[in-house]
């Protein structure tokens, strides 16, 4: 019997098969109630607290879209300039100090594990919106739900993964969602970006089919699931190097259409030139609803480890 | 009939006056009922994006009251800095992206034409909160609904509007409005910072009976409504020049009650020192109830974009 | 008859013993309806600014945390980077801008005296958060709250006061409460951050015993409470001057554990180094559960003041 009340959500790797599939289950319900309600009024009286110590306004506002449409309320900040962390308070502090104000807190961080320490200082659960190069799970979550809503099934889907692998925590906490589907993992980027080698042995070690290229059109022919994520300038020492290599890691409307034109195209955004906006329009493009599948999907994991379901 | 369910607000020029007197008929009511009540709850589940890219504390805070006051939530950022346009994504996609959380969205942005952008990136309804130097429409109906309310009516009055013409947006929507009550308008600026020709030749074609002068005592002597707009120091190239021409377009209290004691002033405020504080207590200082009306001004345009009315 | 109804709360000097009784029996009972629910909706439709024109993610969550568990709502803003102090509005307009939008503010700013000019400007009830190296009554209340559930009573009690005590505005605030309760205080520090004259004096005037020494250990042996805060490097002309004083001015298990160790530690946190983190699993380290009662003194001074008992 799964049961979630309680639980900090850490990190892809801590779901088993059936707990996902639960997660999926609630989020297909909120899903279907947000189509004719405004509101699902689960958490009335509970207050979420949203830290980000880093700036991101999509997934702060997607936690706090999902608290507010579960009838709750937030407090919470937008970058770390307005915290004590300035005037030397150690991240344990700050977090037992706002655990003493909220039922569950939301928060991103720079820095890896910094989801785990909050978790190990705050009584309240503790949802990991992203921690340095380390682990987004809640947004693998919505990604592996929308797979399913746009594609009928994950088991056994050919999903590529191309740009930054190296720093990506969206793809590294999605190939541990993945890894349950019988899914066919393919990994597009550029020799500075591959995905580091203990992720690809351990899925390997757990039987999933990795493949590994360079060349995107190729990955794209036969993918079900063409996943985009942004490569930056920063991560080159050579900019000529980065010059080079991006053009070749772009998809348009004119390259899907030619190879693949029935493939789903998945990016968390922002986006800056690797989906070029004439994608936008093609039926398989999924980026936006994927941002509304965002919200529902935090809502599930909030009512989830609220005990509220 | 009037019917505004689903329509964008952008700028002043796309009212009818039947549309400007339901609106205004609306926001009585909303007055009315705040005086009694703290909330009316018809948005209950609702929730707006209040996406400032440009710092504003009034408007913004405007639009939040209203909202809350109406029962709703909101989501959203203060200034561009906690967003991901410094990653370089475009404004149609942050567009996009938030329109997946909300019910509707208001904006401000430091471009002219942002909102029509975004309105044309959104499902959701648009409210321009100002772009640039182009409209700010909510607040010329504000300044609509004040005059009527201080002067017991709109048709035929006097209006003086004095200080930054060129840049001004809330004077560019507001003269929109204007057109449609047979107002006589009087505008008062330093050579430089002159209402746009386009404009003012615009309204003459419309019959709308405009007067030009450098002369504020000369303007104040037989207005109805004095409405007085901050000068920028920046818009100079020559400080000098802004020095020598800043202490013509001073109201102080003296000048008022020797030239026009019954004067109704209006400011769409911060002010600095163009009106004197010794004006803020005279029965025709309006500015601050200006500021009240525009909570239920912006209460009524969202019921009605909402529709919820 | 006790009737807090329209009271601004700005400084710690203002409470009778009979007020400061009534407010802590509020916050007792909000404690202990917190016990079993998430929200005490008293404020339902009301709105509160919270107005930081000074960063404090600790007071102003606390403040918000408060609002939302009466059922309230809050706007406002975390920094004055965002309002229209850069403009060069003063902060009389900017508040008596924001009190036509709530029906309380709660501020925090860095000048003296701030909180009054700013009770003087709204109609709206005016809580001070902290002005400065001025006051801070809410802190101070619930400082003595905290020592009344730790200690079962005030009474007599030795609190001893450490740290910088010429700028803190928290003790300041707080010795204006304690001489109600025949405390004898202790205050330690260094020359630099000795308490002002002239609020020893005073309270010697009203027949308070007060101790004064650089001896922390001293002190500490005869506590009852003993209330630590953050000596700041930037207090001190000369680096190494703080350097030599820093370490004489820390709390350890060690030292606890032999010298006393049934005392009560508070801090108003955020701390540095001046509480070893091995002090806090004591049971007389009571600085996160004062966090917690931040939030129902709060809770109690806001129902009072908006006259909703």
């Amino acid at each position: 019997m799964v049961n979630f009340k309680g639980v900090d959500i850490l990190d892809g790797a801590q779901f088993s098969r059936e707990e996902i599939e639960h997660i999926l289950a609630v989020t297909a319900e909120f899903d279907n109630r947000l189509k004719t309600e405004h509101k699902v009024a689960l958490a009335d009286g509970y207050l979420m607290g949203a830290l980000f110590f880093e700036p991101s306004t999509r997934t702060r506002l997607s936690f706090e879209a999902a608290m507010h449409r579960l009838g709750g309320d937030v407090i919470g900040f937008a970058d770390a300039g307005a915290t004590s962390a300035k005037k030397g308070e150690s991240l344990s502090d700050t977090i037992r100090s706002v655990d003493q104000y909220v039922d569950l807190i939301a928060m991103r961080h720079p820095q890896v594990g910094a989801a785990r320490v909050a978790a190990e200082a705050a009584e309240a659960v503790v949802l990991n919106g992203g921690d340095g190069a380390g682990q987004h799970p809640t947004q693998a979550l919505l990604d592996l739900y929308t797979i399913r809503t746009e594609r009928g099934g994950i088991d056994g889907k050919t999903v590529v993964l191309c740009g930054d692998l190296k720093h990506g925590r969206t793809v590294h906490a999605g190939v541990e969602l993945y890894k349950h589907y019988g899914c066919r993992l393919v990994f597009v980027a550029p020799d500075q970006l591959r995905m580091p080698d203990e992720i690809t042995a351990s899925l390997k070690s757990h039987g999933v089919v990795v493949e590994e290229t360079t060349n995107l059109e190729h990955a794209l022919a036969d993918a079900d699931v063409f996943y985009m994520t942004r490569i930056q300038k920063e991560r080159f020492a050579d900019p000529a190097e980065y010059e080079r290599l991006k053009g070749s890691y772009i998809l348009n409307r004119e390259l899907i259409e030619r190879v693949n034109p029935g493939v789903t195209i998945l990016h968390p955004l922002p986006r800056v030139d690797e989906i070029a906006t004439d994608v936008d329009d093609l039926s398989g493009a999924a980026y936006f609803r994927q941002m509304r599948n965002g919200v529902t999907t935090r809502m599930a994991l909030i009512a989830l480890v609220l005990g509220l379901l």
